[in-house]
């Protein structure tokens, strides 16, 4: 018996020896592929999307035209293995933050700001850093200038992965003409380039429809450079940062908002911490709760916690603010749909603002019918997030849930059970929202909350009722020509028959003949007058 | 000029001071989709699939026949929130590790041993934790006790958010009567109960096939426990940890391995470090390389460490040992479908282990056709990894892709481009590894690595092949049947022609009746006969 305690003792204590903390870089070194990089095709396409979408807010931030320039070198000594360098002319980022923000996984500014950009976590470019590191060896080189004043500085970076920290090879002050500000980033990795469906060249064409306020130079491996020239000046409309909204807000997060903030009474905590709390909506709910306005915030014992939670429910706020989201917009969609798709019919809806967990998002939908589109497949899906294109894992995005779940058959579409609307269409939808809730971190698809399904499907029924009436015009129209058609055919038949009864000549049969056609066409151009008006 | 320099240089330095590093409890309070926390439903069922799985890897580690009791207990105050309670017999948790086991993220023994168990990332009880805070505000409770000579300890414990540390709120010994050692675990949440498909009463079901050596107790919210008893007192093969294969390692993971290694030459670190490799094959390798076997590790330059890299892809090298993984096998498979579904026909395979990025894996594979299950419905998916029932994301699984991409009418079994095979049929899939590559942590589907699914079509091509042979074996007696029925039903004509002809007697007719039925059951049982030999 002794013998067995001991060893049951030893078992504890064998497995305490081996609990220890992981780092996160260790944890996405060995998840790869929760990052987007499952396989190289991938790899390359998830490096070069993360260093376009920083690129792009980069410029969004201090309100400038972007220039980008994407750049995919092949090895020449080794296959499979890539050079991708992505230029831009964004602020730049100042020396010290560098080697943090490129070689140090959850780094970086946007993870604790509400604001609408493309890069939200603080991982994505230097989780390309870590999988060029591991699949290469090699480091990554950055050069930024934040000023013409000021040299640009270069980086040779290398992830410490066991302490998740950055490790300089180098640093240098270097020379870089005609580039008054800018970031410069070369990831050496394994990769695989191929064209198509879910390709780079694709994914960039779908970013430049997105962007089209952007200067897009692409050279891919081998190849003459693609030029996307911006189509518009105007600068999309600045999105702005908002505090959280008091409906999305959980009770463990608000207790521990009450902890940390520094409003000095509970009223204005409400109205300091949250949007639209004004100070009367702010009393309603500490009355609701039975507090007073003027208890410290951070005195506040969880029951009272709770009845503040509830109170919340109870009371009646404005909806966040809409000034927050920056959509592409009707126009922007459909401009962007007829320069690229040569369809018949385009339609677009941009859904009012909205909330889920306290985070504004607002969905648009666009669609292309027709014309050249392929008649015998499914309808195809471009799926974009805060304007950028999203490419794998569609079966696992809450967009194509809510294309599955519409009802297409009341729009004049034809779909089976269980899948896609079978017609020549084309279906955009964009969510633009200050947190955009992937599915995993290699962002290819967003998860299902039900605030956001919802919202998809209202804007896809609000663009699916213009369609199904222009499809339901267009087949009546059909079904009108074709039975004038008849009736013309039958023409020369009624004025033959008339001949023969009423004994005309050649010449009277003919007027007859024409007389019917010019009759039959009067009218119908009174029919077709009568359809326009309605 | 000079202003608009200015204003440059402080873009870039407003962002500077808005960069900053995020806690990994932070990153999954936001993204707590990525862990299975998407809705209320899912809340309950992750946290009861995280408690269980570490409770069943903790007496696994050990060698202990588990006795589990897992209770759901409604909020009798408050709607949607539940008390989780799961208890085991493990090993217990040492007093000093139990705060940061529970209530730190990335923390735990799993990570770093290549061994196949159910838990892997030490991320899944801490997340059921930092859950049950954000919804409820209370803290979780643990009971541990590591010997019947020690005393129980009780802990509540907190998450320090911002800095992903425990926080204790209470810590005490306490009389734990009955219990030589294990581990209680209590998790209040927000979440919702209900039954069915996708519910926790399968889920608990399910692990019970999976793992036939358990007792497991389970307590629904207002109803009668429900008792899953062992059906074998026989422990499954205990799985074994292993080394890296040298053919999974990538060229950044070894220059790591090369600097940390205590292995004082070239020879030595390949022996050592790796499974699978001798000291010849060791030698073998640095000869291709063109370096000396005596070289000390930590001095090899980067272009040596890349020959290196290379001429292990040309040496061969045994497959990693398959003691280390611990299969079903066919036989427990197959009396698992024999005891809870009632078909016809059932049969299995357990593949042999190969390897994938230097990680041993084991795909088996069992079907269940006919009898009782639903004729007209698609095959219907059961998919376990590390013998834990895979309940959501079936979509985006690598088994699911498997099965869509498998010619099932080479079997007799039809199916629609793009769709599920149509059939009686249950298709159960496993995988066993030291480290199964989940699309999301919130593991519920495998990521698409090539030599799984390959692994995977070929597991599935094996039962159907043996299905397959029973389907046109069937088919052929029915149709023989149908040619026989067809007969018997001519004789009585036969015979009445006969006696027309010949004019017997009406007893004469009727004795040849029966000759000719008794000469055809003969010929019958012949035809049979030769079938089986067949």
């Amino acid at each position: 018996m002794a013998k067995k305690v001991a060893e049951e003792e030893n078992h504890a204590e064998r497995l305490a020896k081996e609990q220890k903390a992981i780092s996160v870089s260790q944890f996405f070194e060995r998840n790869r592929h929760l990052l987007g990089f499952d396989n190289p095709i991938k790899a390359l396409s998830t490096t070069i999307k993360e260093l376009v979408d920083n690129s792009l807010d980069a410029c969004q931030e201090i309100n400038i035209l972007p220039e980008i320039i994407i750049q995919i070198k092949k090895n020449p000594k080794e296959e499979n293995r890539f050079v991708i360098i992505v230029e831009d002319n964004g602020p730049g980022i100042v020396k010290e933050q560098i080697p943090r923000v490129f070689a140090k996984l959850l780094y970086g500014s946007k993870f604790s700001k509400m604001k609408q950009s493309r890069g939200q976590q603080g991982i994505g470019v230097s989780a390309s850093v870590l999988y060029g590191q591991l699949t290469t060896g090699k480091s990554s080189k950055i050069t930024s200038r934040i000023s013409p004043k000021r040299p640009a500085h270069f980086y040779e970076l290398h992830i410490d992965i066991s302490n998740n920290e950055p490790e300089i090879v180098q640093e240098k002050e270097i020379e870089w003409t005609n580039k008054d500000h800018g970031t410069k980033v070369e990831i050496e990795l394994e990769g695989k380039y191929q064209r198509g469906k879910l390709s780079v060249d694709e994914y960039i064409k779908q970013t430049a429809i997105s962007n089209p306020h952007a200067n897009i130079t692409y050279i891919p491996p081998d190849d003459k450079p693609i030029k996307y020239k911006r189509v518009t000046d105007v600068l999309p409309k600045e999105p702005l940062e908002i505090k959280p909204h008091p409906y999305g807000v959980e009770i463990g997060v608000m207790l521990r908002m009450l902890n940390q903030t520094k409003a000095k009474t509970l009223q204005q905590f409400f109205t300091s911490e949250f949007s639209r709390v004004s100070p009367n909506t702010a009393k309603e709910i500490c009355d609701k709760a039975n507090i007073s306005v003027n208890v410290k915030p951070s005195t506040i014992i969880h029951t009272q916690a709770d009845a503040l939670f509830n109170a919340i429910k109870k009371v009646k706020i404005m909806a966040p603010p809409t000034n927050c989201l920056s959509p592409i917009t009707e126009e922007i969609l459909i401009k962007g749909l007829k320069k690229e798709i040569p369809a018949e019919f385009y339609t677009a809806t941009t859904r009012p603002p909205t909330v889920y967990r306290g985070m504004p998002f607002q969905i648009e939908c666009a669609f292309a019918y027709g014309g050249e589109l392929p008649k015998e497949e499914l309808a195809k899906i471009m799926r974009f997030a805060n304007r950028v294109p999203l490419q794998y894992m569609q079966s696992a995005c809450t967009i194509t849930k809510g294309i599955l779940s519409t009802a297409w058959k009341n729009y004049g579409i034809s779909q089976s059970k269980g899948a896609l609307p079978a017609a020549p269409l084309i279906i955009t939808v964009h969510i633009a929202s200050v947190w955009v809730p992937f599915t995993s971190e290699s962002k290819e698809a967003i998860a299902h909350y039900p605030e956001i399904t919802k919202e998809i499907k209202l804007a896809l029924q609000e663009c699916g009722r213009k369609l199904g009436i222009y499809i339901r015009r267009k087949r009546k129209d059909l079904e009108v020509e074709r039975k004038k058609s008849y009736i013309i055919k039958y023409i020369p038949h009624v004025s033959g028959a008339l001949q023969e009864i009423l004994e005309l000549s050649d010449k009277k049969e003919q007027e007859i003949q024409l007389l019917l056609k010019k009759q039959f066409e009067s009218s119908k151009e009174a029919e077709d007058d009568n359809q326009k008006e309605n």
